[in-house]
């Protein structure tokens, strides 16, 4: 476990870390954000931020403004890349499937079956990486964590934490791809991840998913209306879902925005609020 | 005169804009943010910002999170390129010298006079490219200015505000080259674009202007007390010069922070702040 990056910012350490991970058998590397509570000794809730496709760790710690309203709150932030990398590793020239597309889901299929275990690192083994590069660091916790993301990462974000009921005390995301079985981003990496069993789909896609929840967590989803990928994200759906059987769920529709970090960074205060008011109320 | 890229950003409209440069005779792109103020038809002050080194237009408007600022004091927000490009503009292999690195001059020597005249696009070309597209857009200023930048743009916004009085109405840096004369970075480049003649160079170099500087002009400068460039920017060379003569200025020391876009995010807010009262006193 290495330390590759660190800076001071807005009161804190915005640092980057890089581990061997046995879930994908690759080297990955985290974003990891220490607000000043953190440093002075405070034990904060761990907040993880899922990106979207082509992303690395660096787009959200660099362009998305998270860090001013985590030293607010006293949250730690934690954001790893998007799939395993190498040269070593299968991938795809297409921007939508492979290096930089893992779909936060454990493929079963050929050739991505080996190191494609998206979820596996996120709900188990990063907690894990991150609870040991704390305690070196003399860092607390409160036991507490919360996970969001966009697009891509928005889909991990809700599967997620719908898949692993307790694991995660708050939820949110930015433009999701709330129904991937039914869009082609989804139909693409979950065929060739998956396989061509349908049913199989089903489990990762948050649509489907919320009818079986086991809890409710509150879903706060910002979407952007003038996003040039609305119609593989489609949010009436997973409204039309939760309404459906009383899942709490907020849509704000913004218009004007469109899928990028302009739109993230706009609303970014917002939605770190709700994580906090979640993440720091009595567990 | 084109428009590249347009997105939602606090309420206003981060662009970027690309046009022909009379004064490099290239394309040049500037990026351009329209508080929400500007769009409701208020008269807004301009703010501009010059970036260091390497940096293109991009930096400046992915990194520093200054739209949340300049929506919430009604600033519009320009910054544009670092040099000329371009496969027939002269270039050098090093990162601090010819592309990226026009350092706010207007070059006498060859190969670099031609189109190196950063000086003359800022200051004279600049303010009319950015009235003509925001009357384009029926977007009105309040005919006042202000101008900031970071280490080599933290150098150009001192030079041009103490070569320029009247131009603009507030001044300040994040970890500016303050007296290029003295340190490696400025010597390599001033030898280059302006000649062998040390006198031409003092002419831009911020400490050397302060003695006989037309008008007190209050100067902001943050600085990282851990940044892996201190020696090339030396604030205290600026401190004493103000002293010396009762130049207002006010250094900020910031101990932890380096020389990247955390540390200038961090302090952006205190720096909108500041140009924000000057910007909207009366004038």
């Amino acid at each position: 476990m290495e330390r590759t990056e660190h800076h001071a910012s807005f009161g804190g350490r915005q640092e980057v870390w890089q581990h061997a991970s046995r879930s994908t058998g690759t080297p990955m590397k985290l974003g990891v954000y220490l607000p000043p509570a953190a440093l002075k000794g405070e034990a904060c809730p761990v907040l993880y931020w899922l990106s979207g496709l082509t992303c690395t760790e660096q787009n959200f710690i660099t362009k998305a403004g998270a860090q001013q309203f985590a030293a607010e709150h006293g949250l730690i932030l934690i954001a790893p890349d998007t799939s395993p990398r190498g040269d070593d590793v299968p991938n795809d020239p297409a921007y939508d499937l492979g290096q930089g597309a893992g779909f936060y889901v454990n493929a079963t299929q050929a050739p991505w079956a080996t190191n494609f275990r998206m979820e596996e690192y996120v709900v188990h083994e990063l907690p894990e990486v991150v609870a040991a590069l704390l305690q070196q660091q003399g860092v607390k916790t409160s036991g507490r964590q919360g996970i969001f993301g966009h697009s891509m990462g928005g889909h991990g974000a809700l599967t997620l934490a719908l898949r692993h009921p307790g694991a995660y005390q708050s939820v949110s995301a930015f433009a999701p791809i709330v129904a991937p079985s039914a869009v082609p981003w989804g139909q693409k990496v979950f065929t060739a991840y998956l396989g061509e069993d349908r049913t199989q789909w089903l489990a990762h896609d948050t649509v489907a998913l919320i009818p079986g929840a086991k809890e409710r967590l509150p879903i706060l989803v910002d979407q952007g209306a003038d996003d040039e990928f609305l119609s593989q994200l489609q949010p009436e759906l997973l409204k039309a879902a939760c309404e459906q059987v009383g899942h709490p769920f907020t849509l704000n529709m913004r218009p004007g925005y469109d899928h990028s970090y302009y739109f993230i960074a706009s609303f970014m205060g917002e939605h770190m609020a709700h994580h906090a008011a979640a993440l720091k109320a009595a567990g």
